[in-house]
């Protein structure tokens, strides 16, 4: 595949948590911050998912900061004893944790219209690493926060997708990769030689093939990417022309859409 | 979280595919890889998605392969030009690739069975490291190979479930983690003294606190686990108490189940 390094800024995603890792709880945050990164222009280069332990936490994230333009992190920000997220990035920048003015007066505001009490450990999600910007959390009012390029989101998916759609105006965008599927109705092995002809003919593109099986049925989901959306539309047009010179069906779905 | 790196075998999964990256298809090898290996006694210590790059999949490969005592790679073992984990893998410990009889002799037998060509595209399939033992897949013949400590597995989920629980007879089990959950009928902002207070009390134990909201309605999932079931119970049943105590309810629901 060809990266568009230069082109798009370049993001890592960092999930953290023991649970997640346990196969106690299923990730939701990659894929759907995956889709959104795409949608923006901005090229996911990597997504971890690593335990809740300080060191691992400050050395995932210094080395996938540096290597990247973007990181997002996802868990670890809440209020109990197993929530280390902030002083580990914190300690992985050099930073001090301070009780963060804002985000307190925006807490307690919170939790003055509950009958929840703002208790020490709740007043812990004030804390935040010094010279962070605040990322706003319109559902449960603990922040999130920006230190240099990290981004750190919580792991609750609906809090963290209306976290990030705030977030998602202040970041760069890039141009947004166009992606065509041509579904066909052939194995990946038929259609193997017809691919590699088509990605050596048009420059800029990459193609994957996604074998995919049903009761009775097979088929092919090849999926043309490029930033050049011309490129990749002749290319697209040249698969399903190939496919149908063999003798079997294939068609063009939406960008995106794979049936 | 105490992990019990010296007790139990510990493992790494690498899911590998731009597809996952794009956000097109959301992965769902790591969460059920991740259940059956804790369910073996295996920690997972880290799970990786990278891109399809030749170099990525070698470094990522070769660190996580020193760290972990077995690895676990999913995706890009297929017939087409973008299936490049093979020769990756092979390229990151030295080894030369080569037609492998026996993988051959079976892929053949498949395809004899089917209207389909065993062609050029389909024979590489046979084409596995030197050195590496083939692991047998009972859908659709193309095996998976283990070299050195890694496991390759493809990215098609029923594929990979049908070839990991062939696999599984061969790896070493290690002993179960306990995990209890209890039910708490409090926000995990009013809840996290009592839990910081359990965790003191109770070696060899860790506690995770999972909030989540419904309409009308919130709770916290506290999860203790240990490899100790008589100080995991202890500790679950005195998070049960102390939340009585406080006026709440809470409720043990069976290990692993999470309501």
């Amino acid at each position: 595949m060809t990266h568009p390094k230069k082109l798009n800024p370049t993001a890592a995603i960092i999930v953290i948590g023991d649970e997640i890792l346990s196969g106690r709880t299923k990730d939701k945050n990659i894929g759907w911050l995956a889709e959104q990164l795409g949608a923006m222009g901005i090229t996911l280069r990597e997504a971890r998912i690593i335990p809740d332990i300080k060191q691992v936490i400050i050395d995932t994230v210094l080395e996938l900061s540096a290597q990247c333009d973007l990181v997002f992190t996802s868990g670890g920000i809440g209020p109990t004893h197993d929530d280390i997220t902030t002083v580990a990035i914190a300690t992985a920048f050099g930073k001090q944790v301070v009780r963060h003015p804002e985000a307190e007066a925006v807490l307690q505001k919170h939790y003055q219209n509950t009958d929840l009490e703002f208790n020490a450990a709740r007043q812990k999600m004030a804390d935040i690493p010094m010279d962070a910007t605040l990322i706003d959390n319109p559902l449960s009012a603990a922040p999130g926060f920006i230190l240099e390029n990290v981004h750190v989101l919580p792991g609750v998916p609906s809090i963290l997708q209306a976290m990030f759609k705030g977030l998602s105006a202040r970041l760069p965008g890039g141009v947004v990769m166009t992606r065509i599927t041509v579904q066909c109705a052939m194995g990946e092995g038929s259609i193997a030689a017809i691919l590699a002809d088509v990605q050596a003919a048009h420059d800029g593109i990459s193609i994957g093939s996604y074998p995919w099986f049903k009761p009775g049925n097979f088929g092919t989901a090849v999926v043309i990417s490029g930033l050049d959306g011309a490129v990749a539309r002749k290319a697209a047009e040249a698969v399903a022309a190939s496919v149908k010179a063999f003798g079997a069906a294939a068609f063009i779905v939406a960008a995106g859409d794979t049936a």
